[in-house]
């Protein structure tokens, strides 16, 4: 494991000279301690997954063609199986451990390995393995799972087709039920209905959990899962040609993710036997007849999709590893690199000394640890609910919700942070082995597969709604208020008594209006929960006659209105991670560490209204003279978190072997150093030319030249 | 070329059925005399340019690998030579025709080919050809130029270092005289000054234009060019071993540009003739004796500097085609991709229907055309000024402004765009046959190259404050409106007599507090000039104590004040890309052309007034009424744009010859007929399966599953 030593030293921040030191000087992070909480709940877990992620077997190589990348990672997952433990999601009995939870959090900082490796893996046990084991019966567990589990068939999970993405319910393909032979027949029906963008369908699966419009006696039951051999497998165990009736092509070059082979699958009448029906959540009897322990179509059709929400679950943790990653190169060049003469004439200002450059990259910082504590607490809701602890349909539905709050936040949030650490690295941000463009190139796809963002967020924005309609049927301002912290707590803190929370809301209901400070917790909560509370009321009213209109006019009246919708469940996001930094706050002992954290999280909410400022304003939530403020107490947060930014992300607890970026190793430094070293000499020496312009100052008696 | 007929057809906007039709439908893109407007001053030069990048052979071949990439690069480049007319900038009697402007006009479209490529020829030509150009004698452009023309030698540019990027003026290698031998010694004392990033050094270089601290006679007169061989020439003509003293090593796979072999140059004691001066700023006498027609150190550094604007002219133009590109792709696609049933319970809605889609698209297309408008006045501007047409300090001051201002602004935009564009496209935008994700890669690195954006940006806020300070000592109101805009017309419209513009805007002196229509002309530069201008006065009150405080001191001040600058320098860029917009409305004769055109630009306009909106309340220049105004102005805007969306990207002239993106070909519309082909079909034949949702909707009586 990585010690805090093995990191370059942070250079003495700069600003001790001037007025503006930072005014709290004497509060310092406990950087090992600090990353000790960062473990979390399943520390020993991580600290093992840190290890194969440091572990060169299963480093990307850079500049591998596409056919050998393809090859080195299907080797490396095979190798997963038996170096490392993966497989902790499946059953007991068949070699897992079943720890739902635990299995994510151990398959978070693979990204740091490959992120193909990651999707990879995340194909084959998350996606395709996944799919036997939470929509197939124990019996299909028996006959399925272990070759999924030990890759001797590598599977591809085919719910996407080139037609439809994200409206899984509006698939074209086809499985009809033969009676006569009691098989179901797979079909593509046209060219929209082929399934694309499929891990490895491109060339190595040799099976697919393919999905398709059940039809059985003339009846369509929606959308249902099957286990597909696609291909043939050869003497050495590799994939072989397709199977009668099964087409494909492979998707080839993408812009990232290169190790994993994408690929189209189509199928012409082929036929699998009944009990290929992945059958947990929909039988069909030898004679046709269909049955489901879930009455409701629409219910039943939620509930076997809500069953893969972990891979949005998994997503969000890697994202914010690859985050982390990019923090820790940027801040320690930035903290090394120097560019321009600033106080001193003959010595240049580190990078992260300058305004700029703190605006660009603290606030991002204060995003990754929001991101972090929230993520914290839907491992948690996760794990309880697939561990059978906590589950409910209202905790599975808080569990997507929160996952679909969550991914497209810290998905595009990776993308963000990479570019904007790329570029504060400036070129050496754009060679390869800085990492910086290659993690980047591999997350592009992160923000639009597993649910595009845009359509996830919507899905929130409607949850909102839904929650809204059915508990505001005529109550108060404070019965409002009540509910939006309910649900707030509920669906980031759903093992803390609301009561408390709410009440203490409750308790301060003049600080709306109140001149409370900025740096209060009330106050923030205030603000991110007013925004969530009054868009969503806005939406509700401005959404209220669509039940009166025809399908087309109220289709349309939503539309009007998707903006907003998407925009509340961003304000959404920002209040749920808000509340998981605070709630987080109060676990952490160490004095200093706190202080800072607090200072990050104060950083992280003003920011989400600053940026949200012009709503603020206009609805009379803030004054212009206390909108001023927000900007200017920014400014004092940056001031004073800049000392500390070397420490905080030292503490991700990530070291040169994870990080694997040439300009985070300290390089920089030794450069400075030796150039400054090389002056000094120089005008010891007495050889140090004149500078034209000084002669000329000399001169004319002046200092323009 | 390409015809508009090239293109797939429009799919009919489906907003007629419903009463927010776009209310002026009765106005049409006239798209062929758009396509020609847009051609603009270098329209054939542009055409012919086109047929180049049109050309397989000069394509992106995708996949290749490095080494192949940078064979087939070089090989292209010197194609280019015999085939395309890439040397317009050059001397007539050397083979050029001496025209910057038309060379630059020239160059863009050939991104479309490959950017490696671009690239390649910008540093052959543009860098390594013009500091030759630009900085040398005509003796030494009889010498030099011919083989830099031809690329019989192949160059870098060496200017940047590893230590210093942006800031040129203090790197580090130096160029010491030595009289006994006539020669210049090139040195790099530590491995800071090493020179990096540079095309050409990594493989195929054989020379550079070196950038070194001149020493002669004890006295160092600052950063000037040399020319130095850096590699032996082969008997084949390419480039072998380093020369004597030469050292360096291949900065190997980056993040994109992979055709282009950038890397790393140092010299140890490296001696060169004296004659190898690059003379024209500066000459040493054999004796040793220094002399300069330029006789500030400053304004020479700046003049020398100032001669390769053009790189930054040119990644304007470069930037804004890849831009129009990924809209092409996208619009193209939104208009045919369907997804989720909307009004219609047997179609599903065209993605570009939908009011969110519209919002991450429409607004962007607003900004490639104000970008395309400013970047024709940049083109105008550097032509006046490299023809000797207007050729002042003045002039060469505002085009390098103005270049600093849109450099930036089109870099970003481009990465902005193309990466919306991407997401907007799904999955199928991350495969790389449809080049979205090609494009983004290769055009990461222009935001921090040819200057970084942020410095760029702050060398255009350090403008406005100097324009500021000069002109402002104790004027009151009106002088300072008449300021703003003289400085607004001088960069933007230099031909414009100022006083008619500064007139209207004297004439209407209540409009920044009247209730004028935000879609008038009058109030949109009012808010957007407004801006700047108060920024500017706010940071110049901020700073005006700098003058009074140590160096450490007024540092420091400057530095808190970092953020604005730069915020200012953006609110320039919005200002002058409405301003060039506008101006080039006056230009289109054809009404209903004219007409989208004023929505296109009302909508960059009030995006930026938006964007900030929270200052335009906090400074009481909008109520919160009037700002609330300004989002449903956007909508109203968004629904009467929509179905013009299409034309105003096929106006851009690129056919998929150009595009190459095959989902911008009209396939998607294929696969979305075939589909509702197939349903309709079933539907007539009575065998469609029965959902098992409407039989029970029927068995309960009701609608709910």
């Amino acid at each position: 494991m990585t010690t805090v030593s093995d990191r370059p030293s942070t250079t003495a921040p700069s600003g001790n000279r001037t007025g503006l030191t930072p005014d709290r000087a004497d509060h310092h992070v406990d950087v090992a301690y600090l990353e000790t909480a960062l473990l979390g709940r399943w520390a020993q877990i991580r600290r093992d997954s840190r290890a194969v992620a440091a572990d060169p077997r299963f480093a990307k190589e850079e500049g591998l063609s596409m056919a050998d990348h393809r090859a080195r990672v299907l080797d490396q997952l095979k190798l997963l199986t038996t170096d490392a433990d993966v497989l902790r999601a499946f059953p007991v009995h068949l070699g897992g451990s079943n720890d739902a939870g635990g299995n994510l959090a151990g398959a978070e900082d693979l990204i740091l390995a490959d992120p193909s490796l990651q999707i990879k893996a995340g194909v084959q046990w998350g996606l395709f393995g996944a799919a036997i084991l939470h929509l197939g019966t124990p019996e299909q567990h028996e006959e399925l799972l272990p070759a999924a589990m030990d890759v001797s068939v590598p599977g591809a999970f085919a719910m996407t087709e080139i037609g439809h993405g994200s409206d899984v319910a509006s698939i074209g393909t086809t499985a009809t039920y033969d009676e006569a032979t009691e098989e179901f027949v797979i079909h593509t029906p046209f060219k929209a209905a082929w399934k694309d963008y499929l891990g490895n369908a491109g060339q190595h699966g040799t099976a697919a959990t393919v999905f398709a419009q059940l039809i059985t006696q003339g009846v369509n039951h929606g959308v249902h899962a099957f286990y597909v051999p696609i291909r043939e497998t050869t003497k050495d165990g590799s994939a072989g040609d397709f199977k009668p009736g099964v087409g494909g092509e492979d998707d080839g070059l993408k812009g990232g993710l290169v190790g994993v082979d994408n690929g189209r699958l189509h199928f012409t009448h082929v036929r699998i036997p009944r009990k290929h029906l992945l059958a947990r959540y929909g039988q069909v009897a030898a004679d046709g007849t269909y049955t489901s322990p879930i009455d409701s179509p629409g219910r039943r059709f939620f509930t076997m999709l809500g069953s893969l929400v972990q891979g949005r679950v998994s997503l969000d943790g890697a994202a914010g590893v690859a985050t982390k990653a990019g923090l820790i190169t940027a801040i320690t060049y930035g903290n090394q690199r120097r560019q321009f003469a600033g106080a001193s004439e003959t010595e240049e200002m580190v990078l992260l000394d300058y305004r700029e450059h703190q605006r660009r990259l603290l606030p991002l910082l204060a995003e990754t640890y929001a991101g972090h504590f929230a993520h914290e607490r839907l491992l948690d809701l996760f794990s309880a609910v697939f561990s059978g602890e906590m589950d409910t349909p209202e905790s599975r539905e808080d569990l997507e919700t929160m996952a679909a709050t969550l991914k497209p936040t810290s998905t595009w949030r990776a993308l963000n942070v990479l570019q904007t650490s790329r570029e504060a690295c400036g070129g050496a941000g754009f060679i390869t082995e800085n990492r910086l463009v290659s993690l980047r190139a591999d997350l592009d796809i992160y923000v639009t597969f597993e649910g595009d963002n845009t359509v996830l967020l919507q899905l929130v924005g409607k949850r909102l709604l839904a929650d809204y309609a059915a508990n505001f049927k005529g109550i108060d301002g404070v019965g409002m208020a009540r509910f939006v912290v309910e649900r707030a707590a509920d669906s980031v803190l759903y093992k803390t008594p609301i009561s408390r929370i709410a009440q203490s809301i409750l308790d301060s209901g003049s600080v709306r209006r109140s001149a409370g400070h900025l740096r209060e917790e009330a106050t923030q909560r205030e603000l991110l929960t007013d925004r969530v509370e009054s868009m969503v009321a806005e939406l509700a009213t401005a959404l209220r006659p669509a039940s009166k209109l025809t399908r087309a006019n109220a289709a349309e009246l939503f539309n009007n209105h998707q903006h907003e919708l998407i925009e509340a469940a961003r304000a959404h996001a920002d209040l749920v991670q808000w509340e998981a930094f605070t709630k987080a706050l109060e676990t952490i002992e160490d004095a200093g560490t706190r202080q800072v954290l607090t200072w990050v999280r104060d950083l992280f909410g003003l920011v989400a209204v600053e940026k949200n400022l012009a709503w603020y304003l206009i609805n009379g939530r803030l004054s212009g003279q206390r909108a001023r403020t927000v900007t200017s107490y920014i400014d004092r947060l940056l001031a004073r978190l800049r000392p500390h930014a070397q420490d905080l992300v030292d503490a991700f607890g990530y070291g040169p072997e994870h990080v694997r970026a040439t300009i985070a190793t300290g390089v920089e430094k030794e450069r400075q150093d030796e150039a400054q070293e090389y002056y000094r000499a120089l005008r010891a020496s007495g050889q140090e030319p004149v500078s034209e312009k000084s002669l000329k100052g000399k001169a004319t008696g002046g200092s323009k030249g």
